[in-house]
């Protein structure tokens, strides 16, 4: 079933009022959370709606939450989100990036006690309009295997870029540091089908294609698959989103991540508060004047989209160009959603004496 | 043959006086130079001397530069490296990082008009020192093609980033954002032996286990090596190393990075001056108390070392541990250097009139 933009904010935005959000807040995370159905990342979107609730039930998420800075320097500062939902903690963390960066030139916020926070470009990208260079990292719930490691030690622990330019639109790298996003896993369970090899590890840390292998007790792979295809780059990449998010900002990190899902408790010895983001910003104008920048981003921009394609390929993708293309074409054409969700979401409805 | 450091580093430093680089200049560009040797990057280090030499001789290096910022805010600054050696304008810019986050909590300096600079990691590792973490990325000569093209467009583009810990030794990632660097590929050479799918693609944009493919007309592959196993995203990773080094300092990007070979004449039409480099120090105690911080590396770096290995294997590696190891050993016992390394060395030597 398909969905417009606007019924599925205003019922998003409902629910979050009646679990207590301020009014401000439920607007601010419904848009946070249906930028990812809009851009494709269905896996974190209103999909995830009923899984906040559920932790919000269990007291793991604060409704209202006191977010504060509570460290900084000119250019840096470590946002305290008092157990709130990333998708509001995260917003707020990044302003104070862009805050810091309009008078030191450039800004980095390092986030501990927040909650999942959506995708991570749409935080960076907040950036854009002040003619900076947004950054943004999360970890997450353990999922993935370091290279050579059985056990789960890592989130599929993202990195978002944004980069403004001056005709054609920004650039967007939003990517998990892992071989294959989860989401991209539940589309062939759904399905029935494989993984292809260097996506998942069985319980064993046996390569598998078996694309139910996590929910086994097996693990997504890093970036490259097997070390032969430098999976040992995507599990420094996935280490250091961890660490800047979490040793840098007092959250948990590692194993210690407590899961996003509910019916499994957080570890009782935990090394930090909840879970840990980073942010920057960087002004453009603080390397050089602004129009010098985006100019050459438009050259750079062209140049690569004007690239020979390989055979059976139509041409280079500029990273964000797939997902401004669906966004435009679901805020028009509306967002599907698949049956369970809906059914899930209908349910939550019901709950809450509003209509899906 | 095997020889010491000191007698490397005298060699080095001597061939460097001769070409008309101040003492200082010489012996910092040699212990950059040597440091890739100590730490295994054997493609990196002293066997580049010579063509460093040639791009002397054909005007493209200056050897008495004057190296100077030419913009700055309290965080950040851009340096022309005035076509000094990367080996000495990497750290000169590395220091203006870190001296600015002494003041403003972090430091972010793009550079312009420079050479190759040696192994990412030397620069990343000065930040250690002071209680910071450092980064370092550099673009270089096109030898990668994008997911779905034939050109190539990017260089390796690595990506290094050093974290101090307590009692650990630091975290320290260093790595191209492609599958393999160049110069795993040189070693197949060497032994006649086929790459693994992933690595390499033919002229006409095929996936091929020919070793010797980018030196036909091919290409380096980007970290995960088809689209299908994330190479989108090692795209992602190098474009952004090259609009960080490049179109924010004002350099060379893309396509029209100088080549590092002196054979070949760069681009008539230049976007910029020289190649970019990027680099960043975060000091940690903008952040948290710099004990604290230490603390849980050193419970991260712990944790993560006694994971349970998959079958075969011995240990999770913590990145920086066999660069480090090798360093070790190498000081001990000397370098290797392979016999056409030598023989190119010691012409160079009796041109100079210096005994290798």
């Amino acid at each position: 079933m398909t969905f417009s933009y606007e019924h599925l904010f205003e019922f998003t935005k409902n629910i979050l009022l009646k679990i207590g959000c301020s009014e401000k807040d439920a607007a601010l995370a419904a848009d946070v959370l249906l930028s990812a159905d809009l851009r494709g990342v269905d896996s974190h979107g209103v999909a995830r709606l009923s899984g906040y609730v559920r932790l919000w039930e269990k007291g793991r998420i604060n409704a209202q939450p006191k977010i504060r800075v509570v460290h900084e320097t000119p250019s840096t500062a470590v946002v305290d989100g008092d157990g709130g939902l990333g998708l509001v903690v995260a917003p707020y963390a990044m302003q104070v990036a862009i805050d810091k960066a309009k008078n030191a030139g450039t800004g980095w916020v390092a986030v501990k006690n927040s909650n999942h926070y959506g995708i991570a470009g749409y935080h960076a990208m907040m950036a854009l309009e002040h003619e900076m260079i947004g950054l943004s990292l999360t970890n997450a719930s353990p999922l993935v295997s370091p290279t050579f490691s059985k056990e789960r030690l890592l989130g599929t622990n993202p990195i978002s870029v944004a980069i403004p330019a001056k005709e054609q639109p920004p650039f967007v790298a939003d990517m998990a540091t892992t071989t294959a996003a989860n989401g991209k896993l539940e589309i062939l369970q759904r399905k029935n089908l494989d993984a292809p090899i260097g996506w998942v590890q069985d319980k064993e840390g046996h390569p598998t294609t078996d694309s139910n292998g996590v929910k086994k007790g097996g693990a997504l792979l890093p970036l490259g698959g097997d070390r032969e295809h430098g999976s040992h780059k995507g599990y420094a990449l996935g280490a250091i989103v961890d660490i800047f998010s979490a040793v840098l900002s007092g959250a948990n990190y590692g194993p210690w991540v407590p899961p996003f899902v509910a019916f499994l408790d957080p570890d009782p010895n935990p090394v930090g508060d909840g879970i840990g983001h980073f942010f920057g910003a960087m002004r453009v104008d603080a390397f050089r004047p602004a129009d010098e920048f985006k100019t050459h981003m438009d050259n750079w921009i062209t140049r690569f989209r004007k690239a020979t394609p390989t055979p059976g390929n139509e041409k280079v993708i500029i990273p964000g160009d797939p997902e401004r293309e669906l966004e435009a074409e679901r805020r028009n054409n509306g967002i599907p959603l698949l049956d369970p969700v809906v059914e899930d979401l209908s349910q939550l409805g019901e709950r809450f004496g509003i209509k899906m």
